[in-house]
């Protein structure tokens, strides 16, 4: 499966090395997961994840950096880690993002980040770019939570932000924990927990990754569906991470016999489960969230049996936190149930300052490209809010000066098998880092 | 856990062995199979049957049965099966019924009639009876359908009900085959097939089982819910069961981010879902029916993901098979989707004649025991129809002269932890059985 995913004999072979092409480097792994229904499957610690890790250390490898793994699981690629003052607080650059997915998803969450990461690298050690600063591309551990159900786990767990005993005693839906699976494959989840150090030498942290569906960019309307695609641009900016939850509704029946038990002598939780599910429609739109349930468990799950219990998740997200409640307490009493919290991350505010620094090399890949321009002549790069978390997030919700840069998704699809970006797309996001490290990790980046 | 399971020292060691008291017996065997979460779940060939077929072979072979099991896993252990003209059509006398559950069911669902059959037996050699016809115990294999779906499997193999290609591919929640399933535990589903030597020599049978939820009896409205409890009486008799299918809803989505979709752009199968439960029970109540649904799933079922796909299961049952089918139309018109049909059965009618000669029988045991009379003095024997499926409706559908005798459930509760019977009235159904099987195997049988 390792190729060479070099860009063509004209430009491939540079001073330096090997010059990486994204889009050749996603074609190598898009045989690894893929699920029996269509999408992908690569959930941590299984074969198809552990495949990618090889793979991805593989590539690192050959291109010269120092790829290790730290307490928690997560894989880092160092170039120019052992420079003089690698070790301080805020020296290093950082450029990764993540290789798992959810079950089915689609091919660019994550893997995007991670091979724009590795082919900018390439480009800029065969252009013999000499970097003042450490640069790593880190492959964080878990981020979709499509096993173990805690999205960002290896960033959380680096950050302090997961406990790791509760970390562990997570189970999949076989009822293996996290500590037994990643026990299976070697770890040592008795080591899990924060890596202040390592947060603290990162200075700046950039991820980027596939648009995930159409929220409103920064001349949009709040609610309204309006994305990359919609304004021509090919690459945006992220300013936030919306306020995002996730709630339990456990319902409780009279376990009977389909048939035999009269409709009135009935308790019978399926019923509480469908009005839950319309209720949590019915609010998102009252209040102007989303609102999703995308998982539910009925037991015992006979064709012939009223269910004892049904339970149902409930995802819920939005730019304001007090309308997100509002939601989650009107479909509480519209079913007479108080769900248990699960999770809870406020609004996540990406670095403004960092993004500002951002912009300029950014918008020199764009012109270099010919990429569309604005009334001011200058390329188009929104900025736009998100709705989904990342590790991005939990980096800076400890501190870290981080930004995300989103390359356009036309389908407006994630989490699912028809997530995509165009090539020229994907090569413009490596072209972008390139020009982010260039001028992040040169000689003034102290200034 | 095999053990004595004899009445007290004064009745227990009469002339001709052990009699087994039904009450002990169905104790022996209360720790197998229990589920975590309260309940038995004791799937066809798990370790729990396994555990209970050699449970019931151990006991037959001490009382001088021979057990044999037929080409499709049903056990029998038979009386007299040696007897000159045992082998004639019409010859045997079957007393029996399972010992397999619904996951997470009750206790007595299938084991009362098998155990109460066992106890009848013991009591009838104790006395030196002497059968003039075979006497057959059976355990019918899979009777709920609890794994592979398909509810008296073991009896429709044998009666040619169910093809046995299309059983055998039949697959478990996790994949595995019934076939499969079948060799691990040494079976040979090549030999599966139907058994018509062996269905045509059983002359009667008769099944005696837990009364399941409160259906009218032969004095209620049809309607409401009445039954042995309400009537006063410890044992009935089966009329009929009602028509009742299983219909498939597959509800097809456009999975995406549930973070990042606006809600104008979903195609949420998950709401189609809950409107189609919903959609049920007004259908049920509108309609004169029963309605349930039991089993649900959600694909890929991550938290933050709107579902690809949502299927539910449909059971749907009532005295008026046009009435179900409208049922099943107006569930159909409110989802704008076609469902599957993956069984349906007419109304099965248990044999008058049969129930006639059994009554007599039963009322003498009645009688012995003290039970409560009527205005004509006779003792309560209400005739009632069923909403459940059963082995003997299997063989009454292929032409077997078949009978149901019910013994009393105060919770009306079935297919689940609260199933119940008193101990009196499960020593009363095995003295009723005692008295059917002196009456039915005397030396006037064929008269």
């Amino acid at each position: 499966m390792i190729g060479d995913a070099t860009t063509s004999a004209a430009s491939g072979m540079a001073p330096g090395g090997p010059v990486l092409d994204p889009v050749a480097l996603l074609a190598e792994i898009d045989d690894v997961g893929r699920a029996a229904g269509g999408g992908w499957s690569r959930l941590v610690h299984t074969d198809a994840e552990r495949t990618l890790r090889d793979w991805f250390t593989e590539h690192a490898t050959r291109l010269g950096l120092d790829v290790e793994e730290d307490r928690n699981g997560n894989l880092w690629a160092w170039w120019g880690g052992d420079l003089p003052g690698a070790d301080a607080p805020g020296a290093v650059l950082q450029v990764g993002s993540h290789l798992d997915s959810v079950p089915a998803g689609g091919a660019y969450d994550g893997p995007l980040g991670v091979v724009t990461a590795l082919a900018a690298v390439s480009r800029l050690r065969a252009e013999a770019f000499t970097p003042h600063r450490p640069v790593v591309v880190p492959v964080f551990a878990e981020e979709e939570g499509g096993r173990f159900g805690i999205a960002c786990a290896g960033s959380r767990l680096m950050t302090g932000a997961l406990d790791p005993v509760r970390a562990g005693a997570l189970a999949d839906p076989d009822g293996t924990t996290a500590a037994d699976a990643a026990r299976r494959v070697g770890a040592d989840p008795t080591a899990w927990g924060p890596d202040p150090v390592r947060v603290a030498r990162i200075g700046e942290a950039v991820e980027l990754h596939v648009e995930q569906g159409h929220l409103p960019t920064s001349g949009g309307c709040r609610h309204g569906a309006m994305g990359l695609a919609e304004a021509g641009a090919p690459l945006g900016l992220l300013t936030e991470i919306w306020p995002h939850g996730r709630w339990r509704f456990d319902l409780v029946g009279e376990p009977n016999h389909a048939g035999t038990t009269p409709l009135d002598r009935r308790v019978d939780p399926m019923l509480a489960l469908a009005e839950g599910v319309l209720a949590a429609r019915r609010a998102a739109e009252r209040h102007g969230v989303l609102a999703t349930v995308g998982k539910v468990r009925v037991d015992p799950g006979a064709v012939n049996a009223i269910p004892s219990a049904a339970t149902f998740w409930l995802d819920a997200r939005g730019a304001d936190p007090a309308a997100v409640d509002a939601a989650v307490a009107d479909i509480a009493a519209a079913l007479g149930a108080a769900p248990v919290r699960e999770s809870w991350t406020p609004v996540t505010r990406f670095d403004a300052g960092l993004g500002a620094r951002l912009a300029g090399p950014v918008r020199a890949a764009l012109t270099a490209a010919g990429a569309p321009t604005g009334t001011d002549g200058q390329p188009l790069l929104p900025t736009l809010p998100s709705g989904a978390g990342h590790d991005a997030g939990v980096l800076a919700e400890a501190g870290v000066p981080t930004a995300m840069l989103v390359v356009r998704n036309p389908s407006g699809i994630s989490h699912a098998p028809g997530e995509h970006a165009e090539d020229g797309d994907v090569r413009l996001g490596a072209a972008a880092l390139v020009e982010i490290i260039r001028d992040r990790a040169d000689a003034g980046w102290q200034g």
